[in-house]
């Protein structure tokens, strides 16, 4: 993955709404990862400027993640080219729709996944690349529930395509560990939304680090399923679903640019608030430098535990 | 792990409802792990003759799970004692409440739990190791859903006595995947519940090799939240609870024996059956000897794998 990425650890951050512009995106390619800026919450101008900034920000590869189900996808696409955007991560749609157009221009093209079946069609459809991402991951979410350490090994096994493992990975010994299951990268989110350089507001990032087991669940599972961090507007939603809300009733729950609210503007009670299990690990705000650093030490520390683990068998 | 229990490898098969009894559990501790008796499916009496019978066909040690919740516990404890049990799992209660009478007697005491909290306060009750059961085991699982690659690294990290991991192990390459997050052993459900001396009904078992990506799913959540295969029961409890059924409908709608009726008896559309994610990638009935063997033999190539990763750094 590093040769493909052209990037020096095989570490990527995740695109995330409202967490990951140009700011984060640099840090973490001028830190040695793959740096992704996340299209999901930006208008197509937004999104320009984003990337023109990230390429005076750093002379390293650096992606822009595209879900594809958003509107205004054909213009983002546009933009993606005429800047020169090199690398391109879609998420949330059809892999058929856009990477055939991608392709011939010559970009890299990954697209996210949660199931065996869209991680054989992406490769059908010429992705250099997947994610599986699990049932721990923050936001989004498949409606199979299938968590990382059993989606990995399935997906590996389906695919002949490298695969980049995602979901509850935050820290080297979850890296490992999807290196064991067979991934040959990790997509880290969670670990990189309260890095200095995410755009998550402070009352955001403090939530997070106060985190703790059982405090993000996923909801919404009538609509799209969101893993979403409790909050009221999460309990609100806990509640309706408890009491058989419908889709329509859910939808009304949610209106419009709720998680704008909560993670941009810092709305801690009615926003909404996307993040990963592994909040409950992450203790301290820092510089995305720092955090890829600390993964990837942890990560070869682990290593060498694990080579020189000796089973005497009695 | 191995020299706690005496056995050869760190591979502990899961005391299961219905699936394992001495047949399973005597074959595992003779392929070299540690077998495990279900006491949750059991009477008193039924239980002292499976430990009976078990103590005849291995000379390996073994162990009983008991779930204290149960009716019975008292009775129970009294037979392990009587028979010399040297291992004792416990789950679904309180440690507090007979890890001090087993230890007294000089019983191996292991808690299962699924969060840290937990985790400490069985520790704090002189257990001698900790089961850490993630979202995707079958049956009853916890209420914070966290999945296995989030609870081990944090329970390793609460805790100072051993951890075993459970929840998605049904591979050598999940078994290193839980080594790398720090466990020192692991627990296997679902693999050994399709075992050729597995007591599930052999429906069951087809069902199992049957099952894909999410057809599990975890159910009951307002009751105690239990991971289920989808059949037609689990269908009506999906349905009512997506209509906002109370834990009284719930409980209705489970009605007495359900299980048996499903795992034991081999009603496929009206049982409860219990079985964890990691069902959709086993595809094959086998003696629990080559089911370890094969583990093991996969474990150990995927470590000598990744002993080999050789990050060039460009």
């Amino acid at each position: 993955m590093t040769t493909l990425f052209q990037i020096k650890y095989p570490i990527i951050q995740a695109g995330m709404v409202w967490c990951s512009g140009w700011r984060l995106a640099s840090a973490v390619s001028n830190a040695g990862g793959l740096g992704v800026i996340g299209a999901g919450s930006m208008y197509p101008e937004v999104l320009k400027e984003h990337i023109q900034k990230c390429k005076q920000a750093t002379a390293h590869p650096f992606a822009v993640n595209v879900p594809l189900l958003y509107p205004n996808v054909g213009e983002i696409m546009q933009i993606i080219v005429e800047e020169g955007v090199k690398i391109v991560f879609t998420s949330a749609g059809n892999p058929a729709s856009w990477t055939g157009f991608l392709k011939e221009k010559g970009i890299i093209v990954v697209h996210v996944i949660a199931n065996t079946k869209f991680a054989l069609k992406a490769e059908a459809c010429g992705v250099d690349a997947i994610v599986a991402e699990g049932f721990e991951a923050g936001g989004h979410n498949g409606r199979e529930e299938t968590t990382t350490l059993c989606l990995i090994p399935m997906v590996v096994k389906a695919v002949t395509i490298p695969v980049i493992a995602a979901g509850g990975v935050g820290s080297g010994a979850a890296m490992l560990a999807a290196f064991a299951l067979g991934a040959e990268a990790v997509q880290i989110g969670s670990a990189f939304a309260i890095a200095d350089e995410s755009s998550a507001h402070p009352n955001f990032k403090s939530e997070i680090l106060a985190a703790r087991e059982g405090d993000t669940k996923l909801r919404m599972k009538k609509l799209v399923p969101v893993r979403l961090l409790k909050n009221s507007f999460a309990e609100a939603v806990a509640q309706a679903e408890a009491e058989g809300a419908d889709a329509e009733k859910l939808q009304q729950l949610l209106g419009r640019a709720r998680a704008k609210l909560g993670m941009f503007e810092g709305n801690m009670e009615e926003g909404e608030l996307e993040i990963g299990q592994v909040s409950a690990m992450l203790k301290e705000i820092k510089p995305a430098a720092e955090i890829l650093q600390s993964i990837w030490q942890e990560f070869l520390t682990e290593k060498e535990r694990i080579n020189r683990l000796d089973f005497r068998l009695i």
